[in-house]
């Protein structure tokens, strides 16, 4: 039974993050179209996106191998991906992939926030930045998108609550475990708090205070 | 005696390392406000600008824990720098914060310079590597700020000397180095010939040498 | 006579690599006269063009030290091509220094290609990412370079075969690997490929499937 619940929550939780990756290369695959690139730019930029964040904060916190070197069936998904949305996706569908990755995406912000902080915290990191390294690991795939493709980031300028929701559920890991909660509290507080403030966010239009200059 | 010379020294040290680091955070909430950012991208932009030389340093020698990650509050000292800024700081307050931060920027230029020297010498690397290494350590914060605002760096661009300041400071602390001078009077030498040919290059309006193509 | 043809594809090899660096840091130079930098700028660029791709599949390798750290002479060469090209090359010289590149920047991306894919396999990655090392390897100096130069990377969006022709010559390499070929028969075989592929794609005009929104 309790076998049962667990190898469920394994599952889910790999369904998750599959989905949260394929957005993330989806919404790179996007920004590439809107850029005009060639195959080879859509290939990278999709990988960029879906990889960096993690990438990053493997270089930061000094661990290898990568997780796509470990599981490099993530590698061959996401250039499938690339040459199947090439191949069948136009202009026309746009709009609604962007509608319909909005909640893997804020799942997946929720689930890899929550394995930033967890394995930075298993560095000996101090909170804060753990908490920095899970936004990181959410986040910067799409910084780098942005900065590949030669825009200001979109995480920095539109205003609206992203890293904010992955602040917030890094606290919300960082403190359960600091309490010894079991892992997998911490984990599905971590992604409630984090894709549910998101959520909210985009259906209530909440923004970001300004600096107002 | 000579204890409170050297404790002098240390607190001098530390004071002008705050200074130079909030100088840096300074320059890049400027930009930050001049790229109307948001609240997430303002404090992501002023802690790239902050930490961003050393980080690269830290990660080209291979070197851990990150500075930041040992003296956390240095994190959170800009952080809450961040929130003065933009609760305080409005557009005719700009001009001369870029003005106060010419003194602390060239000191904190000068101190950065000689400790990324320092430290990349400590690691055995060659001269030329290890005062490029300075100059990384000085000018790369920018850089950062630069390419994540979506600009060509100032300070490959402006013909302002700046990072040739730091190089020339560099090689003075990596010559004195040689010549066995002790580290305090390799490091006071790096600080004023690096501060005072940044401050007579913006006093004098010196010019780097142009590519005339 | 087997010494006399091993010391010949030595030198020869050495001379493919400088041949290849060199066209690396003078597309880097070209790029930096058309955005104007100044002298910093112009080294800073020409130097990232030459030793970027090599650098972040060290770092992405955990690698150290790096090439350009064990042979700091080939940092001094391109401080000293910088300064030559400075002081000599001017507008008229562009277009025919972007011709006369065409054949050492083709033979060194298959000879970088090779030794990424080379190194990566060292280091027990699995094939895919050692093809992609070595694609990284030949083709993130030039991303590098552009995306300091504040443009969206011409290996991304110019439809031009480029990173194409590096990933066909490294899974030969890799492949030729497998088969248990010598090792300077898999490095002749990337090369020639890679840099067949190349000159012909700009020979013919080759141009990559366009992605059709």
């Amino acid at each position: 039974m309790l076998a049962d619940i667990q190898s469920w929550g394994e599952t889910l939780r790999l369904l998750v993050e599959l989905a949260g990756t394929a957005a993330f290369a989806l919404s790179g695959l996007l920004e590439a179209a809107r850029k005009r690139l060639d195959a080879v730019g859509v290939c990278v930029v999709a990988c960029v996106t879906a990889f960096g964040g993690g990438t990053l904060r493997d270089l930061l916190l000094d661990r290898r191998p990568f997780f796509w070197v470990q599981h490099v069936e993530l590698l061959w998904g996401v250039m499938a991906l690339c040459v199947l949305v090439m191949l069948f996706m136009r202009q026309r569908h746009f709009e609604v992939t962007e509608k319909a990755i909005q909640w893997p995406d804020a799942l997946g912000l929720g689930l890899f926030t929550a394995t930033g902080v967890h394995l930075a915290l298993n560095e000996q990191m101090p909170m804060l930045v753990a908490v920095l390294m899970g936004v990181t690991t959410g986040v910067f795939g799409g910084v780098l998108r942005d900065v590949v493709c030669n825009e200001v980031p979109t995480a920095f300028r539109d205003h609206r609550p992203y890293a904010v929701c992955a602040f917030a559920g890094g606290w919300i890991y960082a403190g359960l475990g600091l309490l010894d909660a079991p892992g997998w509290v911490a984990l599905v507080a971590c992604v409630v708090v984090t894709a549910g403030l998101r959520l909210m966010a985009l259906w209530r239009n909440w923004e970001l205070p300004a600096w107002r200059v």
